[in-house]
């Protein structure tokens, strides 16, 4: 209340100022043949985007708003996997030093993938606050520039970037369903969108076993939740972020949760009908049209599948078990 | 020798009338960073085509160039699998009965999708020959108009729209790898590709096991093998076919053959780095250039994922074993 938004003027920009490593991803059909799909359902593929997922559009946002003198002693965020990668791949990109603090926890995937791209990873034990504990110290020790997403406006005006294409791209566009976790990405878009065309609704999706935007959204206020239990790695914020909290509230019309089973059956779908390898986070949006959560009859819909950075070995038991729920 | 080749005319044609729900398939990168690759790689994602396979537009090249009288008792095709479910859909779409001739061994998957498209299936023993013997029957018995595709000029015309696209999309590509059977999309791309830019290379691509294509570019003349052994379930031709022969021989610079273990590798890399669902013959010209077979320093390259049909079940095989194989 009362903080500052992320304007469309600030989104153009920060589109404006993206390097060209950064892809304008395709929309797409999720379905092989026009007459599978039931109503218009198409992919924002950010799963296509370099580093494998849309963080680094804020990443490069992020760094893009440092200050120039800073940039040579590092930068530092936590992630639960994309944005390190993505920050990582920005900092090689832009001679910006890197670190990158993820719990214990954090897939051994996404800390290689961290790594490969010359970040600096520092651990911190497996709690969400944790991270931000730990950003502090390092800002505290080393000096380096901290970017936190629930508090700094870049991130959001680097994910809203998506927003523009998605209306550029697809004009006739009617709905747009956003993965959720501390909800930087659904702000972004939902401020970009509503900016440019306000009838489009834009809708945010989460876990049921991860909510706590969709809680907070129905109470008014934020909410924090005490635990996360999601095959979603990639969201699993215990609360909204401030900033992001006050652009959700502002722009965004509703948010839907969808089971682990459902988000099995959309990879699935995916993998099968769309030929696109997306990660558990990446689609919950098409979940929850699949799962019959979100109904929009004869309606323009683009789900925007975040990320496809999944270990292939967990990816080959979702595939074996999605076909046996699928098949009589 | 002596038979007219298809022309850029015709090509041009083809796609005039090809119908709106033929994709313009997007040309992607291959790798999640552009730190990744060696070469500049990119993918015609023909994996994205309506129907999961770049058969779709023979298809309906060829049902366009039946005279409207002989559409309505039905047209039949053989295949071992993305051209029956191609034709099928386009017969649905053009109200255009499709029977389509396979082979008992025909994978259950590739059955399903045919007649999930309205197709009607005739199996035949697991001879290649055995499929044309069948057509013909089914041309005397029935009345059916028979598309054979080793003979018939609008399936290469069909598949040339791959090339026009190519061209036009990426103008500064310098060499195009594309999968061979019995040869008719390497016909079609080469024949577009060359008549609008002979400076691009043509190269075509068979597996170890399946080399008929690659022997009789050796030879100078067709060149026919007694079996065929790859995990390529549609590059199984035992000759390449008469007229894409005259065109290979005329336009293409050369044909290559690499082995199933490259093919899987390769499988594995599009699902980890490109995050695109790839099947083992849409593979096979990305496994070239992986597998060291072809080597393009500092080139622009575009490897024609030719389809995306793959049993789920026996991609999470290949996910599993691939990795194993990856990592040290």
């Amino acid at each position: 209340m009362g903080q500052l938004l992320v304007t469309h003027a600030e989104i153009a920009a920060a589109r404006a100022a993206l390097p060209v490593v950064v892809r304008r991803t395709p929309i797409l059909p999720l379905a092989e043949s026009s007459f599978d799909a039931g109503c218009d359902v198409r992919l924002k593929c950010e799963n296509l985007q370099v580093t494998g997922s849309y963080k680094v559009r804020a990443s490069f946002a992020a760094m893009n708003a440092m200050p120039v003198e800073a940039r040579s002693r590092g930068a530092a965020l936590s992630s639960s996997g994309n944005f390190a990668a993505a920050f990582a791949y920005a900092g090689r990109y832009m001679r910006v030093p890197a670190t990158l603090v993820m719990m214990e926890k954090t897939s051994p995937f996404k800390v290689e993938k961290t790594r490969k791209y010359g970040g600096e990873v520092v651990f911190c034990e497996n709690r969400y606050e944790a991270r931000f504990e730990t950003l502090e110290q390092l800002h505290q020790t080393r000096g380096l520039s901290v970017v936190n997403h629930l508090h700094d406006p870049s991130v959001i005006a680097g994910h809203g970037t998506i927003g523009l294409e998605i209306i550029e791209d697809w004009q006739d566009v009617q709905v747009i369903l956003v993965p959720v976790s501390t909800g930087g990405l659904l702000a972004g878009v939902a401020t970009a969108v509503k900016s440019l065309k306000p009838t489009v609704k834009v809708i945010g999706v989460q876990p049921d076993g991860s909510n706590a935007a969709a809680l907070s959204f129905r109470q008014g206020e934020i909410v924090r939740i005490e635990q996360v239990s999601t095959i979603c790695d990639a969201l699993t914020a215990t609360a909204p972020g401030p900033l992001p909290w006050e652009h959700v509230r502002t722009y965004v019309d509703g948010i839907v949760t969808v089971s682990d089973e459902a988000v099995v059956e959309a990879m699935v779908h995916l993998f099968e009908h769309a030929k696109l390898v997306v990660e558990p986070a990446g689609a919950v949006a098409l979940a929850a049209v699949r799962a019959g959560k979100l109904k929009f009859p004869g309606q323009k819909v683009v789900a925007v599948a975040s990320g496809g950075n999944v270990d292939p070995a967990r990816f080959a038991e979702w595939l074996a078990a999605g076909r046996q729920q699928a098949q009589p």
